[in-house]
């Protein structure tokens, strides 16, 4: 028998990389049960879809309902693509299923979605949304019935940027050279995906067009209330995960950067300062997100990583659902790096 | 004008690896004039089909088209699946065309063929199609108008164990545990081919069943007139390029290997014997097989190492035109490795 | 105040990645405390060499030195060069610690330690170590103050292979083509383990002449009281960890090896039986070894998989660490994999 | 007898990276004949060092021997570290030998120069010396006796910059995010070399502090006499060869990016204008600089890509040589991709 204490949660989007890193944060966590799991086909052994968990979980994956979920979960993670997300999002909210999304659906104000993704399908709860950072917004997650998971590229951007809101020039450009490992572009074949494709290569793609930028830029004007003018240069390099962040911007008056980090940041858990140029090793397979940066007269330089998957995506919507239900937001994150 | 002695080359199935690996060495051959450029659906520019020959070589890629290439080609290379080969073969023998068939289709005697592979659709000419491997065949590849260019597990797993054939033991099997870089999976996306699949990783497929290993056993067969015990197991390695075969057997006397290894190949060209195990990268990028041998008692051990889409594929390819043509067998071979 | 049920333990050698993958696996045990964390040389702090670590676990780490150890700790491991082990271990255990020895120190018999290492200084001990493999070993090292830690071949090798003692042919050679990801040559820079050495390469190194072969061969027959003769060939692939272990050999009767598989290891929670080839990436990051086998006749393949720095190293140091102390085996031993 | 066209050529320093592309670049060359090759140390066989040669092009080591070159070889490429370089330079081009310098010495003015690296030794030719950027400096090359060959950033940085020098605004800063292979970090073993390391990784190093970012920004004043803000930010990636140079700047006028290039090297062979951002695998194994360039407003990205030990390096010094002896600029440069 369940003690009490325990909270059931599905996941919807199994077959996935943010898939499997939910399940193995959530199959050790201390009071989140596993209740359902799903995939839009479903039909098949957990195990079948993710081998590694042979002999540690096993359930079968159903094929996405909602109506099975309201009657055995308080919350859901959404692990699917745009679109489909609200589609799901909708009712499970209106039944009382606490959500956190790991789209885009619910991310960003309606103009600003509409304009790089589609039509919003559900913006009743869209006004309800909160954004998921919980250093950005911890309070409003712990009130909230329906948190939107930021995406990789803006966590680990905004947590190098905001604590330098203040003091960036807006009248001149923020440029973001940002590069993802391959687990980033998804689990679908394609040229790029491909081993061939990518090992022993480096590329930019989307330059200026990655709906990633309006995010970033959305979410330093709400915070700031100033216009600053992002342009992000995404790349993918030879390496499965993992994530750096480099920024370039000017300045509006002289001050030391890692001072201003590390004051920030003084009571967060998961963010580093680090002394160094960070590498994306040191927190892969982690929730941290460890930032350095630079300054050489006006110009600044701000140097930020994150495991793509985890920070990026998966533990951090673990964060938020332990916010959402009053638990300690740093149950079951990783810390443990994947080093060497 | 073209000057008299150039002789005009067909190529049909330009996309793929061994496509882009026959065009590179064409390229730069001093006889052999590409005149013709063809996939399954034809249709593009080549550079956009493989951008890094922009500014070198340009030309419009054909649907494949039969009646084309025998008013201009007097040899064709097909890089084609099996089944697929021998369609366009068939009629472009008939008409006087050479042919160098990549795939499975002329490898093997018909019943081996027919039981690993499919029903056969060109008998009449498999009986004269000459297996191109030139250390083994030489005299007649340079009489045929059909050669079937070997697979490249049996090219380099064929090349270390034909010199022993005298002094191996028929009485135990021959075990081969082989390596191949993702090239050797086809530029066909899969999750195993995917970055992130094979990225980090290795494991074996096929056991004891892949189509190469009656491959091995047959020409094993027909030159020496004992049956072996092949048994192959092949693995995918998070490589782009590059086989290596390690080779298991008892010995019915008591050799030399690097001695018998020297004197087999002491004429030849494009074998190199090396005194410590071989490596995939010394030889990669080039035509060469590289290989160490080591005995202990009655065992031996046999080491051998290709570039599995050059010398495993269509550096060898090439090799087989120019016997087949008359012309030097170096012709235009690649001899220098990528290495760094 | 440390709760009364807590355990110090000891690290030397705290810089490689057995060192690491140690710190990694204590800092979340339950009841080992590190108490004493050392390297040869000292006077570090710990996130200073481990970065990774920084914020998570910190500790001044000092000069190795026997006599502090003994007042702080009941049990340490010894991540050292062989012969430095037992130069540290000796004292120790007059002194009462437990201790876990990554190196060769104590794993073999007298006369086979001294043929393929150098003179063993520890005699004494020498006789009364356990050697760590809990599936073979688990009631005798329960009571041991000494445990010697199989190498990672043996692990990988000899999981896959005692559960067919009894049916392999020993007059016929066992052939074990062993792959290594680049941790297992060790921290230490070489042109083999420099990026541009090993990337895109794979090779065989120490043909029929690695140390861990009579460690094979002697726990083999300790088990069986047959000698068979081992013939090992180990590889390194261009993986920063993983081990794959593909044996070949000829059975004296035909048997399922895969219920042969299931029935040995149907109460070992960290051996997985599985129906198709294993890979590295599947268990890489826990304490599993994965096996996988198939008969073709009388011949028989077993294919192995660990994690080399865990299984292969720091996981089962801390399993028998566990058993050492009376605690349960698993305890913090990690299963969840690193995939994807 | 060797023809009389032939024009004998030495290098000092054949053990590292670019030592070896200019022998696999100058073993093919139809005029250059190798007439020396030494080391620091000397006394071994080239193929021992280079086993990739074994059976290609052999020859004897030399301990390096100012006084040997002189009767050999009419010129002489150094591929040394920087101040050993100038050692080599003064004696040689006092002897009338023709000297291309891969390395720094002869890059800088005077001030910068010393600033930067070490005292100069050799200011006399320093004043002399041409900088060996082909599409910068063509004709002055034809003339020099003493070429300085560009660092592999500034090669890859400027042939993307100085197409648009007039149209910068250079009252902002241009910031450059680098991304270099490994062998850019030279043969050297350390632990950002290690495969560990690496692998899996991404970091920068010398933030505004590498000293190709003076390179830069001298080149780019002597062009145009304007004085630009380089700010410049290398990484290293996890690959063996490649570099990827993305640059971020303000416009002072609205200009087509890809016009302006395609125009600016209309004439140029090793030059290639993409309209979609370049990757470091199509110019890979090649003399290329490809670019893209792509604006926003006022803002301009500008992508560039070369084989930092071709371009980069050896495959430049020998287009150097060409022009410095009269040659056809283009002759045996490498112009086919190392892909798939």
């Amino acid at each position: 028998m369940k003690p009490i204490s325990k909270i059931n949660v599905g996941l919807i989007g199994a077959s996935g990389y943010t898939g499997i890193e939910l399940l193995k944060i959530l199959i050790q966590h201390p009071i989140f049960e596993v209740a359902y799991v799903a995939t839009s086909e479903g039909g098949i052994e957990l195990d079948a879809l993710h081998p590694s968990l042979k002999d540690i979980f096993t359930c079968k994956v159903q094929k996405a309902d909602a109506s099975q979920i309201k009657e055995r979960c308080e919350l859901v993670f959404l692990a699917l693509p745009h679109q489909t997300a609200m589609g799901f999002a909708k009712g499970l909210l209106d039944s009382g299923v606490k959500v956190v999304d790991l789209s885009a659906d619910y991310r960003l104000e309606l103009e600003v979605y509409e304009k790089h993704y589609c039509p919003h399908e559900d913006k009743e709860h869209l006004s309800e949304a909160v954004y998921g950072l919980p250093e950005l917004n911890r309070e409003a997650i712990k009130k909230s019935s329906l948190v939107a998971n930021p995406g990789c590229y803006p966590t680990a951007s905004l947590l190098g940027l905001l604590p330098f809101v203040e003091h960036i020039d807006e009248n001149f450009p923020i440029f973001i050279d940002a590069k993802s490992g391959v687990s980033g572009a998804g689990k679908k074949c394609s040229p790029s995906t491909h081993f061939v494709g990518i090992n022993e290569n480096i590329f930019a793609y989307k330059v200026f067009s990655h709906r990633h930028e309006p995010e970033i830029a959305e979410k330093l004007r709400l915070k700031s209330g100033k216009e600053f003018d992002i342009n992000f240069v995404p790349h993918l390099i030879p390496a499965t995960r993992g994530e750096l962040i480099d920024s370039y911007m000017l300045l509006n008056e002289e001050i030391d950067p890692i001072a201003v980090l590390k004051e920030y940041y003084k009571d967060e858990a998961f963010v580093r300062i680090f002394e160094n140029p960070v590498d994306i090793k040191t927190c892969s397979g982690t929730n941290f997100c460890d930032i350095y940066a630079k300054r050489r007269g006006n110009k600044l330089y701000v140097n930020s990583s994150v495991d793509n998957i985890l920070r990026g995506s998966s533990s951090q919507a673990v964060a938020n659902a332990n916010l959402m239900c009053g638990l300690d937001e740093e149950l079951a994150l990783p810390f443990i790096a994947y080093v060497p």
